[in-house]
């Protein structure tokens, strides 16, 4: 039996845990519901320390060679703490040291954006790609950046945030002090935002109810994807003309819209790029949708060797040796 | 005596080269002003070479680790080939093996903005600074990307065109294709374009001429300054964001006129980047200005151990033996 890693994504929602292989095959996985209730840190840490145990036990055989946490929020890469995280109870944390000390087992982090895009990258529709970069559709747009197999965290740990690139200089005001943020004008939010504004309805209609609109041949709902479409464009033209990556991929909900918003989008990426139109740049669908992060977080011990300390490399042997 | 290398910086002005030692000391240099008469490219590899071998032979004693050229143009990488040079009469022209041919000495390429960048991360402002950002204003916006130390290229090498940036959507038509591309808003050659659609001169007005103006006390000399700083801090804050490197550096012509463009250019960025405003980026000129390129040529052959085949160390390794 090959080597194994266990994947933990811990979302808002979910807290779900797999087993992988290095060929990327899930060997097994389970979920629970996130515990919300106030005060539920310890909960959510005793749920992934059962989740781990539980997977790791009825995988059996097999040197397990390490456990990898997507989180969504800030972490200190160096320290293994949770700065700061949306939706969870988590400020200040030392999250790796702590799991790492209930289990026994090396624990390595990740933001979930950034383990997103390095699952693409191992598994999905980045596999085989050196460098990329992921942009994730939501509430906001999120992204990681993997550059040469790794991600680009940055100084700070605070490397890609293409949500809050300008587009447009006098545009929609975002909560972080900046006008015409990217998120303000293509995430699932700004598609809700800018139907109401068109009057296509009140504060109960969807970003997939915008879609359905398009599709039934709406003229309103239909400029709310190009405008969509124009934003994710400018975004991305800029992007390539920084990084000049091969490839470029879209994840989230708005993707089944692609056909509404793709058009402008290519139609603005093709005008303002000339690196696009002279070279083989891709801008595609993300394929893993929300596995993603999970194949992110279980990639983290395979590629470890070459960016951790020897020191934790050291304790796992040892952990590998005791069994 | 310590190891040292030759960087050439080959300028559509003047072609210069220079031995540096492995401390940034520079040992000896040279320069000749660039042949530019018709066909002349063959005159100019002629050049190249008796400037290295003159530059060799005043050095003397010393181990040479290679010959590093900085090129304005197009290159690619892997072949050494000069696809396209600005004012160079290089077309798909292998320059590499032709002068590697003629001087028995590994030679190294590196497009010019790159080797200003890793020029300034080696002996100047980036000194000590692992990964930062060169901007180089002029008559276009050049740039640099370096990344732990290493010129971020691109699958193209086509990677660091902040140039072309959108900064306004609907801006300025920029001979790429796009509008309101950064260098239309923010280089040297922007700055006269206000100057004179504000009426402070006609087609012999420079960027130089404006500042004077500026510095005198005309208001819309200053508001030349203040929309070029704007500019300038839309596509700082896009790059704090995406990056998140400690260091971004502007070098230039403009430069000197920092005090009148920096302050709208500092209010924009904190205001577009919540990265800059909770981090300590800085953004600084650039210090070694037009040496940056040569020193960045220079260091090419000193960081060549990691980055470069080992067919050509072995072929180093025998040039030097045989000396």
């Amino acid at each position: 039996m090959s080597a194994y890693s266990i994947g933990v994504d811990l979302g808002g929602t979910n807290l779900r845990a797999a087993a992988i292989d290095e060929n990327g095959r899930q060997l097994d996985r389970y979920s629970i519901a996130t515990p919300n209730r106030e005060g539920s840190r310890e909960e959510i840490v005793a749920g992934i320390v059962a989740l781990v145990r539980g997977v790791q036990e009825r995988v059996g055989a097999g040197e397990l060679r390490g456990v990898g946490i997507g989180v969504p929020g800030y972490i200190q890469m160096d320290t293994g703490v949770i700065v700061s995280a949306a939706n969870l109870p988590f400020t200040n944390f030392p999250i790796r040291d702590d799991v790492q000390n209930r289990l026994g087992i090396p624990i390595l982090l990740e933001n979930d954006a950034n383990a997103a895009a390095l699952g693409e990258h191992w598994m999905g529709a980045g596999r085989g790609v050196n460098s990329l970069f992921l942009l994730t559709l939501g509430t906001g747009i999120g992204g990681g950046i993997i550059i040469d197999g790794k991600v680009l965290h940055g100084f700070a740990g605070m490397a890609g945030e293409p949500g809050h690139m300008t587009v447009y200089p006098d545009g929609n005001p975002c909560g972080c002090g900046n006008q015409g943020c990217l998120e303000k004008h293509a995430s699932a939010t700004a598609v809700v935002a800018m139907a109401r504004l068109l009057g296509l309805g009140d504060n109960r209609i969807t970003a997939s109810d915008v879609y359905e609109m398009a599709v039934a041949g709406n003229g309103r709902a239909k400029v709310v994807f190009e405008c969509m479409g124009r934003a994710l464009g400018i975004a991305l033209a800029n992007l390539i003309n920084l990084f000049n990556f091969p490839l470029y991929l879209l994840s989230g909900g708005p993707l089944p819209a692609w056909d509404m918003f793709a058009p402008t989008m290519f139609a603005e990426v093709k005008r303002r790029s000339y690196t696009y139109s002279r070279t083989e740049t891709k801008i595609e669908k993300a394929t893993l949708g929300s596995e993603a992060g999970l194949y992110g977080a279980a990639y983290l011990p395979f590629q470890r060797k070459d960016t951790e300390p020897s020191m934790r490399l050291e304790a796992l042997q040892e952990f590998n040796d005791s069994r």
